[in-house]
């Protein structure tokens, strides 16, 4: 048995995973690394473990070894396997148990990640394209076991951003759930356009509701597809594409894939226990 | 004699111009329409004009004449020159004088812009593409004196909403005047570079940061230039390129054309009042 800690800006999952990686018992909590602010990471992470038994293998991963974290975990320089990855554990004493950091990746051009290492290894992938959504969606190139670079677009946090503090959003109403795909749909095509420029076409979506072009409620969804379109005109997609996540953001990417011809595979939904399993045993922290 | 009334959404600006344009008085006060929200409007016009002539042509333009404003002047489509602003032009009382709007202008795909059409007259474009920088950068494209069409970037709106609520403006620290200069260089290249993506290349600074290749003081300029190089991406100037406006934005306007090796010229720093004449004048509203 270990323990696998997943504790990234917004949430901390904590995992009791079984000899073979099965996941016997999962606790969360709220207590992300920007709630807790540079503290308390003891006493965030101490109830969710307090009868689990004691002297387990201890893995945490994601912005708990960021600046902002308990201990900073310095990033790998890809190209970066699991090998590259079990060298670079940084040791860390925390909620009265000693444990080990997965540090992010780096690469180049300047670009950081970190919590996604683990997803990408727990995807057991060994030569694709995989497409993580989020705030700061992931475009993550992995050939023969080992992450060669990445992207990150700043998607989710620009359209949080342009949705409640630009005039943009002052136009947006509720998207429909019996229509909304069709404007996004045009958001995807507007963005894999000719020339297209997301910053000009934000605005223009602002300015299709004013001339009638666009109703209200396809504003949303339609800045959500100039986002992510601009992510598929940007990375070009081919070969074996990997989409990386759960929930709705992923099917949205996943309906952006599909409209713009991209073949793709979806990968585990959550990926984050099996990911500390591996490095954990990459790193001969298992029995 | 005239008076010609400049109303955004920030600054309302009231000209006396003489018989020939030239302009003999300004008076400006911070009522834009964002800040009156719907009303008052004589009131904040009044005080400016109290003391000149009654009976005056009286012609306003800006948002004063949006939903928002004192009366809806409908947009004029595309391709659109003076004889189509003065045909369109929308009676008003307001400040106890009469006067007239002028209209906003649309174009395909779906742009509108209020009070550049004004600014475009008063600059007396025949062939040329405009550059207007600002919170809604507008590059319009004159041909044979008219208005052929534009487009609008939110490049100083999206800048203000990255600085203020993402996660790559909490890095930012005020530029040093000595040497923004290098790092807005870097952004606008990046961002006119193959396959660029402005929404990777806004995480990219902050990642540049965390990497120690950008200092935390290059960040604001860098991604200014990124934003103001995708205009230039997406635009390709060619043959007559003119800058509309004044201050230093237009100077970093000016600055990403000559790294970018764009011929340029300077329209007039403020050609609302020289607007405002020459379309009253196209109405047959001067003696």
């Amino acid at each position: 048995m270990m323990i696998g800690v997943d504790w990234g800006t917004s949430r901390l999952r904590a995992f009791l995973l079984d000899g073979d990686g099965a996941v016997r018992a999962t606790r969360a909590s709220d207590a992300g690394i920007v709630t807790l602010d540079g503290g308390g990471f003891d006493a965030a992470l101490a109830p969710l473990l307090h009868d689990w038994p004691a002297g387990l293998t201890l893995l945490l991963c994601g912005m708990i070894g960021s600046r902002q974290g308990v201990v900073e975990a310095p990033y790998v320089a890809c190209p970066a396997g699991l090998p590259d990855l079990a060298r670079a554990l940084v040791p860390v004493r925390i909620a009265g148990r000693d444990g080990m950091i997965v540090p992010g990746l780096s690469c180049a051009p300047p670009d950081v990640l970190r919590g996604e290492e683990t997803l990408i290894a727990g995807a057991g992938l060994s030569d694709a394209l995989a497409c993580l959504p989020g705030s700061h969606a992931k475009w993550v190139r992995v050939a023969e076991g080992a992450v060669q670079g990445f992207r990150t677009y700043l998607t989710g946090e620009l359209f949080a951003a342009v949705a409640q503090h630009t005039i943009v959003g002052r136009l947006m109403q509720p998207e429909d759930p019996l229509d909304w795909q069709d404007f996004f749909d045009q958001g995807v095509a507007a963005a894999r356009g000719d020339r297209a420029a997301p910053t000009a076409l934000l605005f223009g979506a602002r300015a299709a509701v004013l001339l009638g072009r666009l109703p209200a409620r396809g504003l949303r969804p339609y800045v959500s597809g100039v986002l992510i379109g601009a992510e598929l005109a940007a990375e070009v997609p081919r070969g074996r594409v990997v989409l990386i996540g759960g929930g709705e953001l992923v099917a949205r990417y996943a309906r952006a894939f599909t409209t713009a011809g991209i073949a793709h595979e979806f990968g585990p939904p959550d990926a984050a226990p099996a990911g500390l399993f591996r490095i954990a045993a990459a790193a001969g922290l298992l029995p």
